[in-house]
């Protein structure tokens, strides 16, 4: 199985695919814990050419095939032979990322986003779980996790656009999750992490 | 006007793109001399992906997104402001060395590299001269050059493969040259920088 976590920043989407790989571990499955961008070696590389620097380093478009290059990297060496050994693929994001944020920000570029994937990339996760949660709320634990200076990050590009962006992203997912029933469920974020984990073991 | 040099490892063409910008100077225009991949900041970032590390660093697939995210960049950053203020644009290589390449290692990708372009580049130069030499000569040439210690590149992934890939590159070259006769020309690479030049000018 290959299940993608998404959701807007802030959101827990991360510590959900975390909890989620231990999950599955527990019950003895070999599981491979990735994420996007990057997730193979080649990819981590990329990542750094999207997640540093000026917010205007790239132009949509230049952006959108570095991630789908990102993507066909992580796909071919990591989730690909993870899958193809039987082993299980968590990854934190995958292309709905790309069509919510690009959708978001260059909504004309949104046919081009779906050009694009079918073109290079053609591959869904079975599952897609949307952890879901108020912008206020989310904005509130990014804003407490970067006032930590231990963890504080310097992959700050798409984390620094503020409410009324966050709020885009968020119908974004609920969109794309009416859009497409049977993949992708919107997961309620709000609680402790264990009770969204709940939610998300329930959901699977 | 936007002007591409074409050719295989070793033909001239860098040395004829840089001829040709020195004689459009001389004649009072302005000139953008660039290159490919690179030419823009961000490509030439992209480009250090591209061209250092082992051979099998990327798929054919991965590899193709990022000569087409540098190739995206340059245009953007380089090639278009230029041709908006009324200068002329010399590059040495553009889309044309893609299609040759991918057509010579992965042919089945072709359609993809052409897809690709008319989805995310779209823009062909207003003339491309190929510099069209025997492989055999071609390959003398850049072992010369990799000789002398001063100039020895560690871009070699491309010069690596050998004369029977430079026999296929060339008969791709013409091939594409066969298929656009009003834009592609091929020029003699036979004899010196300056006959060859001389041939260059009057292709124009």
């Amino acid at each position: 199985m290959f299940i993608s976590l998404e959701g807007i920043d802030g959101s827990g989407k991360s510590t959900q695919a975390r909890m989620l790989a231990d999950a599955l571990r527990a019950e003895g499955r070999e599981v491979v814990l990735t994420r996007e961008p990057g997730g193979s070696p080649g990819a981590e590389e990329i990542r750094h050419l999207l997640v540093d620097g000026r917010a205007d380093r790239w132009s949509a478009e230049t952006e959108l095939l570095l991630f789908t290059a990102a993507r066909r990297d992580h796909l071919e060496r990591t989730v690909r032979p993870a899958l193809d050994r039987g082993a299980w693929v968590v990854t934190d994001r995958f292309a709905d990322s790309t069509r919510v944020y690009q959708g978001a920000t260059r909504g004309d570029l949104r046919g081009r986003v779906d050009a694009l994937h079918r073109l290079m990339i053609g591959v869904e996760p079975d599952r897609t779980l949307v952890i879901d949660l108020d912008p206020a709320e989310a904005l509130a634990r990014t804003t407490r996790r970067h006032a930590a200076p231990a963890t504080a990050a310097p992959e700050d590009r798409f984390e620094t656009m503020g409410l009324p962006f966050q709020t885009r992203l968020r119908a974004g997912f609920a969109a794309l999750a009416s859009a497409h029933p049977d993949r992708i469920r919107l997961i309620d974020g709000r609680g402790s992490a264990e009770d969204v984990a709940a939610r998300v073991r329930a959901a699977l």
